[in-house]
């Protein structure tokens, strides 16, 4: 996005009485090897000074911008300046940040905190249902931007910056989040033929939309494909690198929604798992989220007792969605529950009780490991967990027969998300939610959103890839698939019918 | 500037889902052959529910920049509705406006009004010494935009418009009233080696400066060449064309400043007349502006009795530029005057009397033509004509000599301003100011510069046409000029001495 250059200009003369714009374009122009920059008129009233001042010798930011660069500051070349950007995933749940510097390239700064529209509604259907009246789409959008300024204004504080040291904010975010942030409407998203505003939003300065930033700076924000299709996505692709590679790869992103791409350099197709009736709401968020306590790993020995352990190896207080499917391949293996997914009472013994007409099964006794009360799922959680692995695999199914790849041949298999890091494959093959690949083949990349963002804030050239990978992907829509929905209810079984290896 | 489209969209579906401002831009860009056409962030809110309201049949109105569009309107195809642009011709002593219909290009309106910048100095020098001090810059900025959106308001309630009607504003002044206009600093423009802050200003938008047009309406200024060569005068070359000509004209205007541009469409080469010390002034100022009762013709007939004409014929007040060329003319013609311009007592005779050791002659006594006061030139008048029309001449003399041209060879000789309008060109001829080339290839083109931006407003293509123009020009340089001040001396004669023909 940012391209920082310095110059020594020919001062004026009467032989050559440019103006001090045109001059220093002139030089920009000759440097960056294109036609097309442009200056701010605010910009133009400093110039004159800011020239003379640092004797024509000159540092100059520019920002790079589809139509070419736009100027957005021009100072003298003292070292100790910083230049700073920021790069945002907007999630839905959580946003995370990070403060770059610009042309070191250094991380300096890292925040991540609830998305504070979570006090308005916590899954996008609320939120949008929110903005349909305008006073509370102004709410959702003041609520974020607020709260996205105090924590870059945290972050400056940290490294003795201010948010005028600021020059670049690079955003994505899924669709809905991306139009809160912009103030965009959002009725249309939700309602067939599910129509964004823009899939495109263009690059605007920071202060259209509130942002506290340098006063020049350019804000961008990643393109989406479509209602269910976000630029997060686009962001992902870009760290995963996937749009280079020969080798056909897949890219999966299980947060609240599920999304996947699979491709290589030459061609990317998409889907979302909102369109799975089982992936509303997320695989990861059954169970609780990964935290201090909460179990991760579930391992069943051969006295059928139950070996857990927790984050921190803290008295466990819950299990979150990679534990659970741990969890889950361990019943099935040991025949605790059948491959509908129901509780074998013979089995589960002691451990089962009903409540309200519901089974649960008890995981860790109140005592055992320190904990502090029983901890249980209930024929519910792991029903829904089924619904879960059996949207993702079925999305995965889709995707790959939908251009004639099978899962053998894919070069990687990257999990993007937090989703990515706890689970464990070997587990989620067990229950059919991955496909029975080689285990090294997955590759758990983070939160991909917030380092495309990163990446992209110091490389000028990205913002073309960019618009490319959207361009690229075609996208396939689930909720008019017939094939989907049949194979989703084959694939509702422990691992599945259809057996794939 | 503005291209104006009428578009029937495919509504969206399930099959084609693209976003709204994605599926309104992929046509545009198909109609206007373009990849570049941008759309502002406050746009975007506005197009899903426009797009829908008009059925996806809408109207466009796009403004050309620089690397290609912006779209600054959507709406329904109401005939009723009128879409229009200001031109403005920004004088240092008068400010010229025009309202224009951009879709059928007729001329709505028009008002001409005093630059109020003159309370603060009545010429350029004294306003920029005033715009040392940042407030007083400030000042005549406000000074000037206050007073065009004034008789914008008052152009627009003529026609039952709104400013919100106005959606572009084209606006040419010489250097110095361009930096005013765009609030730059203009302290570089008057010290050596006379560097303005800018010659190509961006395109900008009108609330920027503080215009009061449509929220979305951009604003052109056109460019300029130096400190002492406006944007006035390309705007006037564009009006008269003389970039698309295969023979060779020349352009003159000769307003508070005199410029000279001489060329084809294949080369330009301009100067300025504020390099010559007696145009300092400039010529139209000698005497009084044209206005009712002004002696605008001069003849003396044979009985050497002075036969005046005046603006209406009311009885008259004073002289103008062009009557007092005449008057020279017939002075030099009968003998009142020798070569140098001194009165010859001789002829003179009663008509001439000498008051604070100052030579007047009379040319209507009080009580001729109704005039209740003599109406008399002095000494000094007479040589500050011949200080003009000596630098006029020597001007486009070196111009043309700098080429290699003769005057002979011109195709046309194109006079701008007001004084274009009224000048008798044998008088000028006469005294020697203007060359001695057909009387028929002399034009009158009047305000060409005012013309020019009422042009440029509703021709896209333009912007690109006025930077060629721009580009082209090879500016002489006239203070640097040794030749310049020889032949200034030569000319200081009636006619001259270097006899031309």
């Amino acid at each position: 996005m940012i391209k920082i250059l310095e110059l020594n200009l020919a001062p004026p003369s009467l032989k050559d009485n440019r103006g001090d714009a045109d001059r220093l374009l002139a030089e920009l122009k000759r440097e960056l090897k294109t036609d097309s920059i442009k200056v701010d008129l605010k910009m133009l009233k400093t110039l004159p000074n800011i020239l003379r001042r640092c004797n024509y010798k000159v540092k100059a930011v520019l920002s790079a911008e589809r139509d070419g660069f736009t100027l957005i500051k021009a100072t003298d070349t003292d070292k100790k300046r910083v230049f700073a950007g920021i790069a945002v995933d907007l999630g839905t749940t959580m946003i995370a940040l990070c403060l770059v510097n610009l042309e070191t390239k250094e991380v300096m700064g890292k925040a991540s905190f609830i998305n504070p529209q979570i006090e308005i509604g916590a899954d996008v259907l609320a939120r949008i249902h929110y903005a349909d009246d305008k006073s509370g789409l102004k709410e959702l959008n003041r609520l974020v931007i607020e709260e996205i300024n105090n924590n870059i204004k945290k972050l400056c504080a940290l490294r003795s910056l201010l948010p005028k040291d600021i020059y670049c904010l690079a955003i994505a975010g899924n669709t809905a989040m991306t139009h809160f942030f912009l103030l965009l409407p959002t009725n249309y998203l939700i309602r067939e033929p599910y129509i964004p505003a823009v899939n495109t939003p263009p690059v605007f300065k920071a202060d259209e939309i509130g942002l506290e930033l340098n006063r020049f700076a350019n804000v961008f924000t990643f393109p989406n494909i479509g209602s269910y299709f976000g630029g997060d996505i686009i962001s992902g692709i870009l760290f995963a690198r996937m749009h280079e590679k020969e080798e056909v790869s897949i890219f999966t992103d299980v947060g609240t929604n599920a999304e996947v791409v699979l491709g290589n350099k030459d061609w990317l197709i998409g889907c979302a798992g909102a369109a799975g009736p089982a992936l509303e709401g997320g695989a990861a968020k059954i169970g609780m989220q990964a935290g201090p306590g909460v179990i991760d790993k579930v391992v069943i020995n051969k006295k059928l007792e139950f070996e857990v352990s927790s984050i921190d190896n803290l008295p466990p207080i819950g299990i979150c969605g990679s534990g659970l499917i741990d969890l889950a391949a361990q019943l099935f293996l040991y025949g605790f529950i059948d491959k509908r997914g129901k509780f074998v009472d013979s089995i589960c013994a002691e451990r089962l009780f009903i409540q309200d007409e519901i089974k649960y099964l008890i995981i860790v006794k109140k005592g055992e490991y320190g904990a502090n009360a029983d901890i249980t799922i209930s024929g519910i959680d792991i029903d829904n967990l089924i619904r879960s692995k059996a949207a993702m695999f079925t999305i995965l199914e889709t995707i790959t027969r939908a251009v004639g790849i099978d899962f053998a041949s894919l070069s990687d298999f990257f999990v993007a998300g937090t989703f990515g890091y706890f689970i464990n494959p070997e587990s989620a093959i067990a229950i059919g939610m991955l496909p029975n690949i080689p285990i090294e083949k997955y590759k758990a990349i983070g939160n991909s959103s917030l380092k495309g963002t990163v990446l992209f804030l110091t490389e000028p050239h990205l913002i073309e890839t960019v618009d490319k990978i959207r361009d690229m992907i075609t996208y396939l829509e689930l909720n008019v698939n017939q094939e989907f929905m049949s194979r989703f209810s084959g694939a509702k079984f422990l691992p599945h019918t259809d057996a794939y290896l």
